[in-house]
């Protein structure tokens, strides 16, 4: 077989030539503009084993704040492999009486998945304003469908990790009370919007830093 | 050029037949399942130009309500013939001090363009909670991003009257104050996921017809 | 509930840069070159409220031309905040006796909504030739499904004003006449493939200014 | 190794059950309702090597018509293989003289493959009426966008025969002279939107058999 | 307040009419054919919460097998609520020496999570047959691209665990072994297309339970 | 007529220059990075009817090699105008017993037509690893789903030549014995994640060059 050895490696060479521009992934250039797909890629020479691995998620995040919880993301902007391939993830951390707010993620769908502790999450339709809650605990998974409001509590004794996933390399993150409360919405658009009174909605306000 | 009619009609009849599954388009029939990517789509024996004519946005919505405004969709529901199309429509109705409450649309981006009146509308972005709003005068055309809270409010002396269009033939409507409020999620775990008091949840609940 | 501001703070900054990259919008930045799914996206230090605003469809097109008819777009190019958002906008004025010639756009389904007057519009279907029309009055849509042959014809005795969305923030529009006629396409070539007399499309090349 | 041969076959039926219904491919069940993105898949039990084989190609069409050529297609009605996978095919016979005339593909790009003979082929681009021809010889390939008036015209002195692929299963046909003249589409509707005289009208739908 | 909840109930009411056919979310009624896009929705009624929360993952895979690892999916197969919304997951569980062998999924990219142990975990990209592998610990996250041979073994001392998330409901999954020496494939095909010496070949078939 | 050509110049030009962003089309770029949506576009003054045509598949590929066959790709590297246009070609060259090996694209479904010779082509699939393979002959077309393991076979006497066609205008092109024996994988790798033995895997990485 050593005899058609060099022909073979012709042919070997002339693929890899030819082949060179295949997209088999896509790495992110976080220092480009990015565009409605992604970011542009980086060229493949600077492309390492390592652009596909994130460890950040191997840390636990810091709960000593006012949600008592944390969310660790690993979406493009930290885990540029990512890029282009319809997914990134994040590590949730709730501390006893943890809590991830109201939120919604305007881009992606998720999953959760429950490493450790009991976790009460739960999302609510926009058809029917169906709110679908349940207890979970180590081992179970759950899906909140894109783009609707949903929450996580620790509701047990001890801490709680969560691992979760994400249906786009990008999903947004819109945390309802940092909507309203955080920025220089006026108060009175929250009130007329929202029905809530002005006096709590000055009061939370007060708590997030926002003005207006 | 009369003499070869009869070969041309054999040729227009066999591309009638060979091409009577081309789907130009899908009219929903909603007496089906839908999947995710609609309805099943009409026999074209089925089908007729009014199919494609919706005329349920010719008359003004009721704006005898609490926010003093009404929305009339045009969604796949209403109107068969977008499914499949990746696009829909409806029309907004604000009377003097109407309000479109902040909400989200799960599933699309959406255009206002104002027929008459003045309305103040705004959106959220997720990525750093910066408010984007702005008063609209008739002829005037905004972008809502998809899934981003956002909301219109009529801030002119008279009604108002907008068209909206949508990315999608279901872009799903969550109005905030409706999935926290007016449904059975219990009172502590929307203070828990918004930092609200109880005194307000119930008190909105109450008045938006929750319970729990 | 004061005493845990400064710790919320560092949270609130914290999440503000981490999600700093979250792709809400991607506003057109018309100055790069264009890719497949759209324009790279302006940063969000050069985005305002602006970018996602409007004007250009509030004052009425110039209808003293051969079709009395007017087409003002809103596609990315005069809009850059539809970018990447699946939507784009236009509006059609339509004098008396105004038309929109025989048209398609090759990359979008569209939905007329009409704000004034009286207007004939159909399609013709690629699967059997069936041609869709319909006079259409004051709030009345009708969808007109993507890439096929369509039509709006002012069929009242007063002007036309119709505001029109469409699936894609680059519908593109190719008008028959002009990709027949007012171009360099040999009178021949023309003849040859739609059997049209070439009497009949140098008159036309005469009048719309295309050679050959 | 004979010794943990039981335990591995074991596994080998548990995946098989667990997968069974991933779906490699969704072979069309034509005798259901197809929706937006095609049609319903076959039970697996249903298909076979034949699902994804067609013959249909391998007979040259009949180009005894007034067009002098025929399109002989492989799309999901006529090859059910291709539901779902994004592809389709199609064979045109050019006898001497033969032209393929102006029309669209509304859902799909198209690559054409020159088997035998000369072809002239071009489309028109919407942006700027552009017209984009060439004469193909043996082994030329030429893309055409979808969506744009395109043509293929036998330029050579015997008979040709190309190859063309569709980026859809089912990329629709709408050939302009039959979507003008081969109808019920009225002869004013069609002067008006497109500037030909009544006589050229009449008499092309007195060719193509179109009323009105 | 009081006085207005009637006309907010009414409003409320014609609102959760209005929309019941919203489609938030999915959930796949298996009893149905699927198509390209997945499986029809179960109607709203037939939903709760269980609809959305799968514990097969919760218990671990059996891997007293010769590949002494386990792979536990949640695909839309095992967990309907994962259907039209972009995502699904899996379980690994690798005892000590385990190998998750060579393969590819046809329809997705994959996250892997490691929760315990260490992993040796690769790729091989098609542009240039670079192989992309590194050793994982707990809390490494690993992104591998769409359709992409790769592979998952223990390198620990102890058994491992990882959670695997897809960017599809229905990834697929074949295994090179699987798909080589475990069917009918004929002994000459596999040594004529892998170059394969036929007694390795029948070897494996041997082992494997293939026959040919 | 002649009065109103001016006004219709005007018209015309006004036209000319408001949709001059069309995208009907996107040459790629190939001088700048791509992305996740593929290359960005070619200035439309850069563009000519040369962007569109690819003559590189009208010469045979060299078969003078150990698979007596040859892929020549018309791929988005080589022929810029498929860019964005989800689809690409290829042609195939099989002398007396060529084979193109047990291999994949991750990226797109395959369309094989054949144009001369007699080819034993298959696929195998993962769901339940059934082998679906078959003798084809000219004319006969058959399609292989994305992303599955897939061979061809000169099963005849003479040359055989094919036309192939993908649903990408990238679809990589991963074969088998390339990723297994032709890079620096270490067979320790390779034997434990495919169960070849390790003198078997040594043997082609000798003849395909591959180290380790």
């Amino acid at each position: 077989m050593k005899m058609f050895l060099p022909i073979l490696f012709i042919f070997c060479l002339s693929f890899s030539a030819s082949y060179a521009s295949v997209q088999d992934f896509c790495v992110a250039d976080l220092s480009m503009s990015d565009g409605p797909a992604g970011y542009p890629c980086k060229k493949v020479s600077g492309v390492s084993v390592d652009s596909f691995v994130y460890s950040g998620l191997g840390t636990a995040g810091n709960t000593t704040n006012i949600i008592k919880a944390a969310v660790t993301p690993a979406f493009v902007a930290q885990f540029p492999g990512v890029n282009g391939l319809g997914i990134s993830a994040a590590r949730l951390d709730l501390a006893v009486g943890g809590v991830i707010p109201m939120h919604t993620h305007p881009g992606a769908s998720e999953i959760l998945f429950i490493i450790e502790g009991t976790i009460c999450a739960g999302f609510i339709s926009s058809s029917a304003n169906i709110v679908y809650f349940k207890t979970l605990n180590k081992g179970d998974i759950m899906i909140f469908p894109q783009g609707l409001l949903h929450f996580q509590i620790n509701s047990g004794k001890g801490s709680a990790l969560a691992f979760v996933s994400f249906s786009s390399p990008n999903p947004g993150l819109q945390i309802l009370d940092f909507a309203l409360f955080a920025n220089n919405l006026p108060t009175e658009l929250v009130t007329t919007t929202t029905f809530l009174d002005a006096a709590q909605v000055k009061k939370l306000k007060g708590v997030l830093g926002g003005t207006g």
